[in-house]
């Protein structure tokens, strides 16, 4: 008789992709996890006779791969809703930049414990991170059992330090909190780090095998600013400092040019977008391409931003308006179906955050990185179509437990490994010092170079 | 010394109106309610001092008048996710009439439970509906404890009897369930209503006294065909009837152009208009032009539209779609700010479901229709500005506890007044019945006439 498991979900419905990638649904099943790694979906009566350390009962419910969050500043939670109804220049220049002169390494740390308890609560696992005073983000990681990708931001205006101190930091804390943190470089955009810095970190990236995450074609203005001023758009300017011969994530991409899908059909490295659909509709932006980019085979992964622009780290949130954005920026109802929402949901955002064959899907030799989806609410009812009530009907708040390497954080909504009280509360307390803007200092300037 | 009061809500933040219209949030208070009215709303310390048959501890939430869904079809919850990622011709012709040539009575009447369980879990205390077999959406509007405005919906095709059961239906079941239920006339639209039925609709409007619920100019295609076909648009067709003479309630309005707002700006009737911007977002259509709108007066409210196209019935999430599309529409980030957008909320939308005097503040007089909102989960944490949190954060499933006419429909999530397991379970029965289209046959044709 086989070693009993280490968690038996029994009695669920089962999101599990075909062989061919398409999105199935497999009613009364089970997932069997052993050593933080999911070893069999099977069926809820094969799994009955399994003998386990712990089972979980998740009949009425579905479990899928628990979300990813492709892009975000987690620590930014402490500035959600400071600055409203406000563009990017602005938002920048007057707000986020001067507050962000304040940060301290508790202040980072706390904020990033109160994104994690939020991005738990919301079916999230796994997100990539790119802020500063990382070390405390990778501390609240390790604390609050999510995984993560981290990158220490940085811009020219620092000098070479701001460039080492990323690589420093990628070096030190890969596979940290048990495997669950992998880093980044992490330049912050082609608007505020220079070629030569972008070459050099393209050379790092080579050298020691780490993945570049920035910011780039964050919006139109920046890639007609990019035209104007060196007469090449941010994407050309990623082409020419080598960031796409190596394994790059992308934030945003709105201002995606036609003339750019071509040169992104050459990259040699394995590119990935992240698009973070609420801050686009709240700026007055395009939205990203992803049916250019799709057609390209380029993956496109669900991401919120920061909360101090997106308001929330709902992936959720997210997913439901990737898709309904894109129907209407193509005004196409028949592209971004449910399904591909899905998709874009589980292995496009793994493979965007580089953890194509580790997460993204409920399969034998993945972690065990789940969540179990309330389906017995008003809203869900009737239940004709399972993908379409996954993206257009449920929420983040019909997640009722999360589990990240076998582990449970949050069981029947209830927070597991982190007290939110306690982290807002001390969060609290220092607000009065990171919002003065009294100083009239800024970390950068914004303008769409 | 006074009666009892018959609730006190006390301890909360509460959103209130001030003499112009602007919200404020008052901390440490109290709303007081008696005979399902509200007589005060004052601070804590005064309420604590009241007697009260009920008081409700409302500590770390916040208290806000009641969602009003402007615009749905209740029991098309049946239909929810049926007819996914196609045209509205499509969805129309090939899905939602032929299965509506099925409904039933009992159908009807079971949709329209499930979907005020729905409406109440989601902070919604009020809705304007516009469907068929509207006595069994009135039962259940009375068991339900919610408030509404209904029409019963009818053609041209169906002659002279759709007129006249849609008036008789008005006539006799105005002020039913204490006052709750009030009646509209609800032709469908001008391209399935011929001219000779809207005039004579709005001659009995006059006549009796009632208002008149209708769809018009849904998408930009429904105007040009109609110019085209009658050399005039939609809302020049309205004006034309006389229905823009008489308290007009119209859905969507996605179509209406520049040369409708002079037409507009000359009705003599109350217009409102309901926005339900989720569906419009996944036919590819236009939205609806609130900011052309709100500079002639016309109050626009949030609307969800029918769970056949729109999935859930969650006008929290009308809110919050309703501010980002309209930044995105006018690509304007300084537009439809999230005070606004609590002004659609709460004063617009109670004036477009005709209940202007009555709901949509919480102010001595109203109605005692109100919810109270957990303000203590991560994703609405720190609370840098109140306003934003609600519209850009919150949702619906924040909704702890949902109150009309003084009367607790829903407390800590929890409902009082339907069974969902019961109505669902019931419903799920007659489902196969209800979506054969093995006839062939559909209660009307779709053409964007």
């Amino acid at each position: 008789m086989a070693e009993p498991a280490d968690l038996v979900v029994e009695g669920c419905t089962v999101l599990v992709h075909g062989q061919d990638g398409t999105i199935r649904f497999e009613e009364d099943s089970a997932v069997v996890v052993r050593d933080g790694a999911i070893t069999d979906v099977t069926s809820a009566v094969t799994a009955a006779a399994l003998p386990a350390h712990e089972r979980i009962d998740a009949r009425g419910r579905l479990a899928m791969p628990g979300l990813i969050n492709c892009h975000t500043h987690a620590p930014m939670v402490a500035l959600r809703g400071i600055a409203e109804d406000v563009p990017v220049e602005e938002w920048f220049n007057d707000w986020i930049w001067p507050i962000e002169s304040n940060l301290t390494d508790e202040v980072v740390e706390l904020g990033a414990l109160l994104a994690c308890a939020e991005m738990i609560r919301g079916g999230v696992t796994a997100f990539a991170d790119h802020y500063f005073s990382m070390d405390r983000v990778a501390d609240a990681v390790a604390r609050s059992g999510l995984r993560a990708s981290l990158g220490w931001a940085y811009f020219s205006s620092q000098g070479a330090e701001g460039r080492e101190r990323s690589l420093d930091f990628a070096l030190r804390r890969d596979g940290d909190a048990d495997g669950r943190i992998t880093t980044t470089l992490a330049p912050h955009a082609p608007y505020t780090v220079d070629d030569a810095d972008l070459e050099a970190t393209a050379e790092l990236a080579r050298e020691h095998g780490l993945p570049v995450h920035i910011h780039a074609a964050e919006n139109r203005a920046q890639t007609d600013s990019s035209l104007e001023r060196y007469g090449r758009t941010p994407v050309e300017t990623l082409h020419r400092t080598g960031l796409l011969d190596v394994d790059l994530l992308v934030a945003h991409g709105t201002g995606i040019v036609d003339s750019d899908l071509a040169v992104l059909a050459r990259a040699t490295g394995r590119i990935g977008i992240a698009t973070a659909p609420k801050g686009y509709l709240k700026f007055g932006w395009d939205t990203t391409p992803i049916r250019a980019l799709s057609s390209l085979g380029i993956p496109v992964g669900l991401a919120t931003d920061g909360a101090a622009s997106n308001n929330t780290l709902d992936v959720w949130e997210s997913m439901t308006l990737t898709a309904l954005v894109q129907k209407s920026a193509e005004k196409d109802p028949r592209w971004l179906t449910a399904r591909q929402a899905l998709d874009h949901a589980t292995t496009q955002s793994a493979r965007v955050a580089g953890l194509g064959e580790r997460a993204g899907a409920l399969a034998p030799g993945r972690r065990a990185d789940l969540i179990l989806v309330d389906l017995s609410g008003p809203h869900l009812r009737p239940l004709h179509d399972i993908a379409a009530a996954l993206v257009f009907s449920a929420r983040s708040a019909d997640v009722l437990t999360t589990i990240v390497d076998g582990r449970v954080l949050m069981r029947d909504r209830r927070l597991l490994t982190l007290d939110v009280d306690e982290i807002a509360g001390e969060l609290a307390r220092r607000l009065p010092a990171l919002t003065d803007r009294g100083h009239g200092r800024r970390i950068q300037d914004y303008g769409t170079g």
